[in-house]
């Protein structure tokens, strides 16, 4: 298995920390990566959990979060958002390392059998197994498609900033019009220094009606310019700031200067480095045999909607079993020489122990 | 595929009924049978259950109602009873027909395709598809292992009879220590003209604590007769009557006179005729492909704890996913001009629908 670097993310290793040792990695902390690590702690499997968004719950949150679901088994009824607080609940009982905002950039076999992963953000794993929960991928932000956009980004263009990235910019440019562009517009408004501009397509916005009423009433205020219309070419200005060229809905061109441009257009799965580790893939998705749901790289396993298999259904359900599967997988390798015996959450006492919950006896 | 009845279940075929027709006949109502209706409601594939027990939830409440489960994925615990209720409601949105209190004994292909099953209790069906959801098999009553006994089923002895059965017996031998047994014992002995007596091997009994008060009351008062102790033999009085010779605990040989037997030993798990359908098997359990769960036998299905194939853990999650990709090979067959397409529950109004909930128009 080759070694690879997504694009964009060849940074150098950090020298000094070592990896985090543990027995599982699981890649993604959606439904099916949570309940990988319920599975993997009732065999007794330790793990950490690197996650590229900044929050468990995956395209299930992200996507649809408020949206509700029919179909998982035993719940007539939830949100998306709600079948993810229960999976935290049930996965509560087992000590997890959550690394968010983080994508996993390379793995690499050590002389021991076990995998050296990294990820972007410079943490180091060294693990016995690999279970890859991407789901449809790492939730990217999208960029600006146009002329000059690339030669900003880092610099005047920003995508996605957290409040502290943007501290201190004079001139900030908000691009979009759902709730987070606006409440970065009101947060940079806040500040009297700052003249804040927000450019949308179009007069309707996406947003809680909270948040709306306010932005509606900064606007009428002044405190935050709205202009309407689509950007064409991003230009550098002589002092350091940026010129946006934009056509407006009613087809006048105008330039915008901005010291900083916040562009919130919205998030893409991407299956990013994951795709150029070698591993065999069909249409984008991870091949995996259906005993465990091993990849074609042994002790690297993939559950959940990555993956791919004869009749495969992209079921949250079908996920949960899939993790339940892989987690024998794991523990073939985790304990080579203890095979791994199911027990049963209802009558285990060693199970009932792990899960912090009282062994009844029996009558 | 051979047409095999069961043993002891060769009863002649009742003319007059015609068989209910009906997309999908799924063979059991454990919580996976149940789930597997709801996956086929999906689809658009109608469905009737058999179930051997008189109830569904199968052995999930039959060997452990109340006991909790806590690897449900979204259900951080719940009773076994609770989640076989809560399948119910999700379930209830598809119109049904459950078939209680009988065992499915023989299926025969038909000139089209389709399958002729029928039930030891004369039901017939005429379906596309058969799913087999049995479970570790039928729970049937454990049956009286002395010298005797077999002569005198379903005439002295009855075992697990239902009140209408004993009606007008003068003297009633109860045998066994659970609820179902005191049950019946004080029913009887709410019957002034008969006389009442209970035989179980330790004076130990597993009932809710007010009907045992109840019962130690009869014993106390004399309306009910307790001996504790172990069946021997079983002989023909002159009478009608029968005799059963008995051990007492204190090692003491006595002979007991009824006309009526009622013997509560118990339920065990037997996959019965099923086992003779000529379908691929291995130790005892239905082989398998992981695709669509498809047996030997192209139209019959075989999901949850019947089923076997590499990698298989009998967990009820595992016969979750298995129904869902089960419905999705049986309409290939329902539906064969009109491939299945998945469709999600949170954005179908199709299934919104079926599911009778109301869709809320995208914004």
């Amino acid at each position: 298995m080759s070694e690879a670097a997504g694009p964009g993310h060849g940074t150098a290793r950090q020298s000094g920390a070592l990896p985090i040792e543990t027995d599982a990695l699981v890649i993604g902390a959606g439904p099916v990566g949570l309940f990988q690590v319920f599975q993997l702690g009732l065999l007794n499997i330790r793990a950490q959990v690197v996650e590229a968004l900044g929050h468990v719950g995956g395209q299930c949150v992200e996507l649809y979060g408020d949206k509700p679901i029919y179909d998982i088994p035993g719940l007539p009824f939830c949100t998306a958002r709600e079948l993810v607080e229960r999976l935290q609940q049930q996965v509560a009982p087992f000590q997890t390392g959550y690394h968010f905002n983080q994508l996993v950039e390379s793995v690499a076999r050590e002389p021991d059998g076990r995998f050296l992963v990294r990820t972007n953000a410079h943490t180091e794993f060294r693990a016995r197994v690999v279970i890859i929960a991407a789901g449809v991928g790492a939730f990217m932000p999208r960029k600006l498609q146009i002329d000059g956009a690339s030669a900003c980004e880092g610099k005047q263009v920003i995508y996605h900033p957290t409040p502290d990235q943007l501290g201190g910019a004079q001139r900030v440019l908000v691009l979009g019009g759902g709730a987070d562009a606006l409440a970065c517009a009101l947060e940079q408004a806040s500040q009297s220094a700052t003249e804040v501009t927000v450019l949308h397509r179009r007069d309707v916005f996406d947003a809680p009606s909270a948040l709306l009423s306010e932005f509606r009433a900064a606007c009428d205020t002044g405190r935050i310019r709205l202009k309407l219309g689509q950007p064409i070419a991003l230009r550098h200005g002589d002092d350091g700031t940026c010129l946006l060229d934009i056509v407006t809905t009613a087809g006048e061109a105008q330039s915008l200067r901005a010291s900083l441009i916040a562009a919130y257009l919205g998030l893409s799965p991407r299956l990013g480095p994951l795709a150029h580790w070698g591993l065999a893939m069909e249409r984008k998705q991870l091949v995996v045999n259906t005993e465990n749901f091993g990849s074609s790289e042994p002790g690297i396993f993939a559950v959940g909607d990555v993956n791919t298999y004869p009749g495969k259904k992209k079921l949250i359900l079908s996920g949960f079993h899939e993790s339940a599967l892989a987690a024998f997988g794991a523990a073939a390798i985790v304990f080579p020489d203890k095979p791994a015996i199911l027990e049963y959450t209802t009558t285990s006492t060693r199970l009932h122990r792990l899960l912090g919950v009282e062994s009844k006896p029996v009558i």
